[in-house]
């Protein structure tokens, strides 16, 4: 990791270390998720078998597990992956249940009554990749707010060989229908349907690029499907001051290191002498991890700032806006109402980024790429939406109506005031004829 | 209007009444969006000088509105307009105002503290359409709230030439900052900044297809600017029973008509003498309306639905998911709790769409298209961005340690698993020293 001091940076170079290396996803990829959407269109589950013996070199008989393999594969796992995995459910069921929205009524004049009702989305698809390490725990980060959300129709795609802990957090989480399926042809199944998959109204979850491109490219579509958030590398960003311990910092810049050669890693310290313990104590970690190669290679493209001071680490990190943000200080929660744009943020020497990541309760799908800005960590509130209502009464009518008749005017929309003024008409017609029988 | 009988129907015949027209962006809009999009970020204030010049056909001294060009419109304007501004802008604070989030805190397990803070997006931009009428309104709908989230920095962008409504609105809202500019070009200048325009985090409103697409192009470039929510033309869907007041209905069917040619309109009832009382309602009311020409191309494409019962009208309504929808029966409330997939429902005979539209409290920025099934209405929400946060103890680590670590191996994530570890061990250290010392 190299080093660098903040303040000896000039405007460029400091723009240049807040930016990320760029996505760009070639005009190839493109075409063939293109090709590859428009084949499952045309082909339906024909196309899904041929794809994955294409691209899995797997032969499906069915594209949808069957109950069996469910219950065969809770049968093979161990108790204590299984308790683990329930303990995770357990703190993320809890977090994502009390973000329930209440209900909105307010009457914002005598008879206007306004309000905002939630509801579930219906139908949501969840997309797990395979490949070297099955991830059950995003099972449950997109699972369980499917399941406390109402959302009525929960189903999941995941390419072949489907992992015994993916399957086991798909029941804690009672999804509905499981399809063996990964790629971009997974993406297009659930979004448009197919003789055995469901179409889905949104889908959710991370993916290689051709899934990214394919949730993109089925968002635009008509009668496609929605999607959960912009997607990018992953990141970490510390903040760490004098009193830190190098070995926790060390281990949590690892820990996002190691998900993948593009992750990327940011220690930022006011403490020059914590800058070197802690590239020290990476070095020496390193060794003993079993994805060190990848490491490396993310590690080479990181950075240790040194800043003058904590309020301007927190500068720094607003501004480069980290999908995960970890403030190891002496009073970290004194720093909490400065920071900003952060997916999540952990707080304390006891409150590592795998904590998030797994069981403290809190969701690991998280804006990144800067989208901290104006992207939210998934939550609840992405497996529903809000409706508005708003009832008036007559004399709610005859009170607020003159309001919405002079602005209709003003915006020459004629018809618009006519709604309003037929209304008020007939309800004085109605009013002389009982004052006259009076 | 012509009027279908639903049970008469076959399913492609029901697919098609429910499909929106296609909305094609042609390759010419994307490229000249393209273009002006380098232009304004080549060239800055002289591009969108050159450009507002081209398409307006206005030589701009200064792109930014100065305070005594404000206060001029203000003091143009009449007591009763402005009166009617302050009270749409009152109750639309009064109901946004009621949408603020409660900062949530829960113990997920003993010593393990998750959070979720909500945080306004810094730098938002709102872009006002201009042309033939101007629309003040939009003005509330986006500044409101924006100002009750405490966005540090609200932009606005319109075309000249500016109305004082419009301006007048602006001040209530206390935007920052106000450019004569429209099109693509001012969406390409909030989006990456120009010498005097301030680049923005997030960009809301309305606009014709070169706005649109300028948004959706500026969302996917790295550093541009997110956007509120897809468009597509306005709809409205009336459900009325025998009961309801035909006159009503019509006035409300050609309020959504004359927003322009591609508005989309439709009436499902169980009562066909229904059906025609208001079919005749609406040829009777169209010859009064100075915007007949508009509302009558609309009404071409337009329908009315002849239903079995009213469970059958709530299910067409939520296949259809209309943007606005309005409930003209006896008991509207009753089926509140059955409607779903509406942008903005209207209860009863007094709730005419116009009062949403202006002054009731709700936002009439609505997602349509059928982009209901998964988009809100926009809100306090859309200025606001969500972080977690966690806070372990000691001992919350102790407890939770152990679960991380077991779900860390499941998925080979060495330095997840070692970034727990290595703290539980040094807290093991400390308390065995402890132990020998007492």
């Amino acid at each position: 990791m190299r080093t660098v001091v903040w303040k000896s940076l000039g405007e460029s170079q400091k723009e240049g270390l807040m930016r990320r290396p760029a996505i760009t996803t070639g005009a190839q990829t493109q075409a063939s998720v293109a090709d590859i959407i428009a084949d499952v269109r045309e082909r339906g589950d024909e196309s899904l078998k041929a794809l994955t013996q294409k691209f899995d070199g797997v032969e499906l008989d069915s594209i949808k597990l069957d109950k069996a393999t469910l219950a065969e594969a809770e049968a093979r796992l161990g108790e204590d992956i299984k308790l683990a995995l329930r303990q995770a459910y357990d703190n993320i069921s809890t977090f994502h249940r009390a973000q329930k929205a209440q209900p909105l009524k307010v009457e914002t004049m005598p008879g206007v009554v306004c309000e905002s009702i939630t509801r579930p989305i219906n139908r949501v698809g969840l997309y797990i990749p395979g490949g070297s390490a099955p991830l059950p725990s995003t099972v449950l980060m997109l699972g369980v707010p499917a399941q406390i959300a109402g959302c009525r129709k929960v189903v999941l795609c995941t390419p072949p060989p489907v992992a015994d802990e993916i399957l086991y957090c798909a029941k804690l989480c009672e999804i509905d229908e499981i399809y063996t399926l990964g790629g971009a042809q997974a993406v297009a199944a659930m979004a448009f349907g197919t003789q055995s998959v469901t179409k889905v109204d949104k889908i959710f979850g991370p993916g290689n690029a051709y899934v990214t491109e394919a949730k993109r490219q089925v968002s635009l579509a008509a009668n496609g499907a929605a999607m959960d958030m912009p997607a990018g590398p992953s990141e970490v960003l510390v903040i760490a001051d004098a009193g830190a311990d190098p070995d926790f910092v060390a281990a949590d810049l690892l820990s996002q290191a190691e998900h993948g050669p593009d992750s990327q890693v940011v220690l930022v310290t006011p403490a020059p002498e914590m800058a070197e313990k802690v590239a020290d104590a990476v070095q020496q970690q390193l060794t003993t991890l079993s994805r060190a190669e990848i490491a490396k290679q993310a590690l080479g493209s990181s950075v240790i700032i040194i800043a003058d001071t904590l309020t301007q680490c927190v500068s720094i990190s607003n501004r480069y806006g980290p999908e995960h943000l970890i403030v190891q200080t002496q009073q970290p929660r004194d720093l909490l109402p400065l920071l900003d744009n952060a997916g999540s943020i952990f707080l304390g020497a006891y409150s590592p980024e795998s904590v998030g990541d797994y069981a403290s309760g809190t969701n690991h799908v998280l804006p990144t790429y800067g989208y901290t800005r104006t992207y939210s960590s998934l939550g609840l509130a992405d497996f529903t939406k809000r409706m508005t209502v708003q009832e008036l009464s007559d004399t709610g009518l005859q009170t607020l109506g003159p309001t919405v008749m002079r602005i209709a005017e003003a915006e020459g929309l004629d018809a618009h005031r006519q709604a309003v003024d037929i209304r008020l008409t007939k309800l004085q017609q109605t009013q002389d004829s009982e004052d006259s029988l009076a």
